[in-house]
């Protein structure tokens, strides 16, 4: 089984080529992929599949339109994933290394419906995320790390609250304790939600992201989206702007549009990779288990 | 450029196949490959090359005698390490499935000296660990997460403090807070000490590990001789007793002999991998860096 290892802003992924649709990705087998011990090791797996050979995926999707391809992202954990920026820029960038297309926009088919990836021949990615949804300015408190903020909500798909820490130094926004989830009001975010910290709005910010049932990550490309288009709420900017969105993993930037948001950022190819039968036997039987510190 | 990866009880490696000692393996591109965000992702890297190409790294060391390969081995920050049992095993293991050996005893030179790998056609492998010094049963304090254990120092060429916590539970030991370091008394520990916890000797014995200079480890293959070693001590049973350790990461077993120690345990190889030349590139220039939450 082959595999190619890549990241985007340190948001790390398993591609596995499977064209044709023959591979039986099992919760188990993702499981034992993304163990970044006795596996491969990523945040997630991104499947690609032609989408006329995947006709389950697509059902439920309005429209794939001209996607040739369908990304089937499952997280760390084995779960379905709908969408992923950070994850389409690397398998953007994949299909266009790999041959399977050529640099331009390339539709792919994902859970969330057909996003566009514009893949240059070499050098960053940008990727369609969708519409997003502002709601009013610092209009919810919440509480990060014992600091009382007022947050702004957005919604790109997933919900978000964005908290502009105006007050804070860069060397405050990394000592920042983000080890525990932040205290967000429970009526105003009933499925939980993604909480960033912003600096240096409006023209180019700098955040951290507490993702909700994950902690702490390196990247959101969402979050980055949701980001973006508050700090320019916030400073009486519509649409039609590029922010530069500092992440802990590295450098995105995001244009607001009419329509929809796009993010633009690194997309690294690391290795190629094929699984040893014994490993992918073991992975399926679930005897390579995921280990965790204090498993007794 | 050629890897391979495996894992030892969840103690992971990156090998990296270099026969004639060609590759220029410096430290930024360790750290590079050990990334487990940008990069493959690993615990440390083995380089395995011909004795006779590396004078130099034979050099300090005593009578290389048979061994016809070294283990270069490295940490994931880059700097050089004498030896690693649970590295070994899997170093043993590619030799063999490689090709480059036959199963049986495989002399392999280390920074610590020649030892043996014990290598069947499949199944665990045994490797040797050298002679062990033990101090006296119970002799030294040491706190481990606010809670009083009385130590016994054992030597394995690196120091232990094995504290056998006899009224714990697994489960107890399973909720120990292990993210702080212990603490332990600097006059007998100048140089720092690697802590065990364990339960359930003296037939089979259960044990946590706190590495110095790292932190909780799944495995740590000096620790179990050490918790084998001195648990055979406090029972009044010497050389000559084979104990199963159980650590986070897998079983283990320790072989207590007359003159030395020998460590068994699996070692599986999970995938075969090619370095993306870009990747390597900008691994070399240092570009692509190690990356951190808050690194703003």
């Amino acid at each position: 089984m082959r595999f190619v290892k890549g990241h985007g802003t340190g948001n790390d992924f398993v591609i596995v080529p499977d064209p044709d649709g023959d591979l039986d990705l099992t919760p188990e087998l993702v499981r034992a992929l993304c163990d970044r011990r006795t596996g491969v090791g990523a945040d997630g797996v991104l499947r690609m599949v032609l989408a006329a050979a995947e006709p389950r995926a697509a059902e439920p999707l309005a429209r794939p339109g001209a996607a040739r391809w369908f990304m089937d992202y499952r997280n760390a954990d084995g779960s379905l994933a709908e969408m992923c920026g950070n994850g389409l820029r690397v398998f953007g960038r994949y299909l266009v290394d790999a041959g399977y297309e050529r640099p331009g926009l390339i539709p792919v088919l994902t859970r969330a419906g057909v996003r566009g990836a514009d893949v240059p021949a070499e050098g960053e990615v940008t990727v369609e995320m969708g519409p997003p949804s502002v709601g009013s300015p610092d209009a919810v408190a919440v509480t990060v790390a014992g600091r009382a903020f007022r947050a702004t909500q957005v919604s790109m798909g997933n919900p978000h609250a964005v908290c502009f820490a105006d007050g804070l130094s860069p060397a405050d926004l990394a000592a920042l304790d983000l080890t525990r989830p932040p205290d967000v009001p429970s009526d105003v975010f009933p499925d939980g939600v993604n909480v960033e910290i912003v600096i240096g709005a409006p023209d180019a910010v700098a955040m951290r992201v507490y993702e909700r049932g994950v902690g702490e990550t390196l990247s959101c490309g969402t979050g980055a989206c949701a980001v973006a288009v508050a700090s320019a709420t916030r400073a009486g900017r519509g649409p039609g702007v590029a922010v530069p969105v500092a992440v802990p993993g590295g450098l995105l930037t995001v244009l607001w549009d009419d329509d929809q948001v796009r993010l633009r950022g690194p997309a690294v190819l690391v290795s190629d990779g094929l699984l040893r039968p014994d490993w992918l036997a073991a992975a399926r039987r679930g005897s390579e288990p995921a280990l965790a510190a204090g498993s007794f």
